[in-house]
């Protein structure tokens, strides 16, 4: 009797999960062990195969993958006459944790993540990260055409406000940063000097691309020299692909 | 007359590029436009529309972002019990830059790699990117399911040496940055201050997560110094999500 109402009760949480996913995304999911594990943050991972924690980490990686490449078809297609570099930086907007923390709390994902007890609130991105693992696994259960579907049809087209993100200005330092992850290569912000004492103090930053040293700011603050460098650095290369 | 043989010379290329891909991947393209522009590096771009010069950039943008999802899936597959660290540092050296060149030389897509004039070899990556812009043609004129299938049956299950893969070993300063990558968070080498002089001299480089110090090293070349400081930070990160 105890085994049976233990059943009843998974298959209640079962009924509860694909009925909450059906009314946040429209469709009924197939597997939903594996909507499960989506939001199994590692904090709450209970249970160990061959050493490996089970918890939504591995989906996450599949998940952020696959809103990557969803994400690029959409906007390569959307904005025909834009760049690469335009398409990267909407890209990175989309997807950044911040931004998707935020969709995964406007969804309702965030009521479905299963953290250690009481410690919600001290992991910022468990939600964000639940919503990438939410996707891996649309992915295995359903497909890419049908995943891709649900994220343009459901998410990027209804929550997504492309005008305010095209707007949005970003600073030089994480353009740059943008860029050298786009091109895969290793970037580096290096205070070489330091130059006067106390309220008068400056710091000379200089941009290193692969080792390589490019463009140098000076200022009162590390923060404000390298945005310096970092523009000087993206008008060079502007100059060089143009 | 003059127009008429043009048109055959056009249709000649287009059939000799359809059967080199036909020869290399097994299948026959069908919008051969895509292909074409898939190979013509940025050097080589000859049109304007609407101020964007026509080059194979927004399909590398695509190409890239595809690959990376089907060789997740591949991983994600193929090793089931391994955590996403692994999977994220297999999957960087499978789509590193270098590795990709090699590839494309050893498939004879270098061949095909439109640049301008004599002067392919100062484009390093130009076969790399081209081979990620293919991919991006491939997907748009023959749907995901299909990439994914040319991708690891012609690519990834013949040409890529899992084993030695992973087995070789990647440096502490890289694995950082690729960890630092994919958690989108903006990493640092600082140099902080230089100790000593002449041939005793030491540098102590600190190295900064979104702004935050971490680990520190100290060697007598910055590149010494860099790994040290990378590797303390890894065992910090290890601890953290252990």
């Amino acid at each position: 009797m105890v085994l049976r109402s233990k059943v009843k009760a998974l298959f209640s949480a079962d009924k509860a999960l694909a009925k909450t996913l059906k009314n946040i995304f429209g469709f009924y999911p197939g597997n939903i062990f594996l909507y499960q594990l989506a939001f199994r943050h590692k904090s709450a991972a209970n249970e160990t195969i061959n050493g490996y924690k089970i918890s939504n980490e591995r989906l996450e990686f599949l998940g952020d993958a696959i809103l990557s490449a969803t994400v690029a078809d959409f906007l390569f297609k959307k904005f025909p006459y834009k760049n690469e570099g335009f398409l990267t930086e909407m890209r990175a907007r989309i997807v950044s944790r911040n931004s998707l923390n935020k969709l995964s709390q406007k969804l309702g994902l965030d009521d479905l993540v299963l953290t250690a007890k009481d410690t919600k609130s001290q992991f910022r991105s468990a939600s964000g990260d639940a919503f990438e693992a939410f996707i891996g696994a649309l992915y295995l259960d359903k497909g890419y055409n049908f995943t891709h579907k649900v994220l343009i049809d459901r998410i990027v087209a209804t929550h997504i406000d492309l005008d305010a993100l095209e707007k949005s200005e970003s600073n030089p330092k994480s353009r740059l940063i943008e860029w050298a992850q786009k091109e895969k290569i290793p970037i580096e912000f290096r205070v070489i000097s330091e130059l006067g004492e106390g309220y008068k103090k400056q710091y000379l930053v200089e941009i290193h691309l692969d080792g390589v040293p490019h463009a140098k700011g000076q200022d009162f603050s590390i923060k404000g020299a390298e945005q310096m460098a970092a523009e000087k650095t993206l008008q060079v290369i502007r100059t060089d692909q143009s």
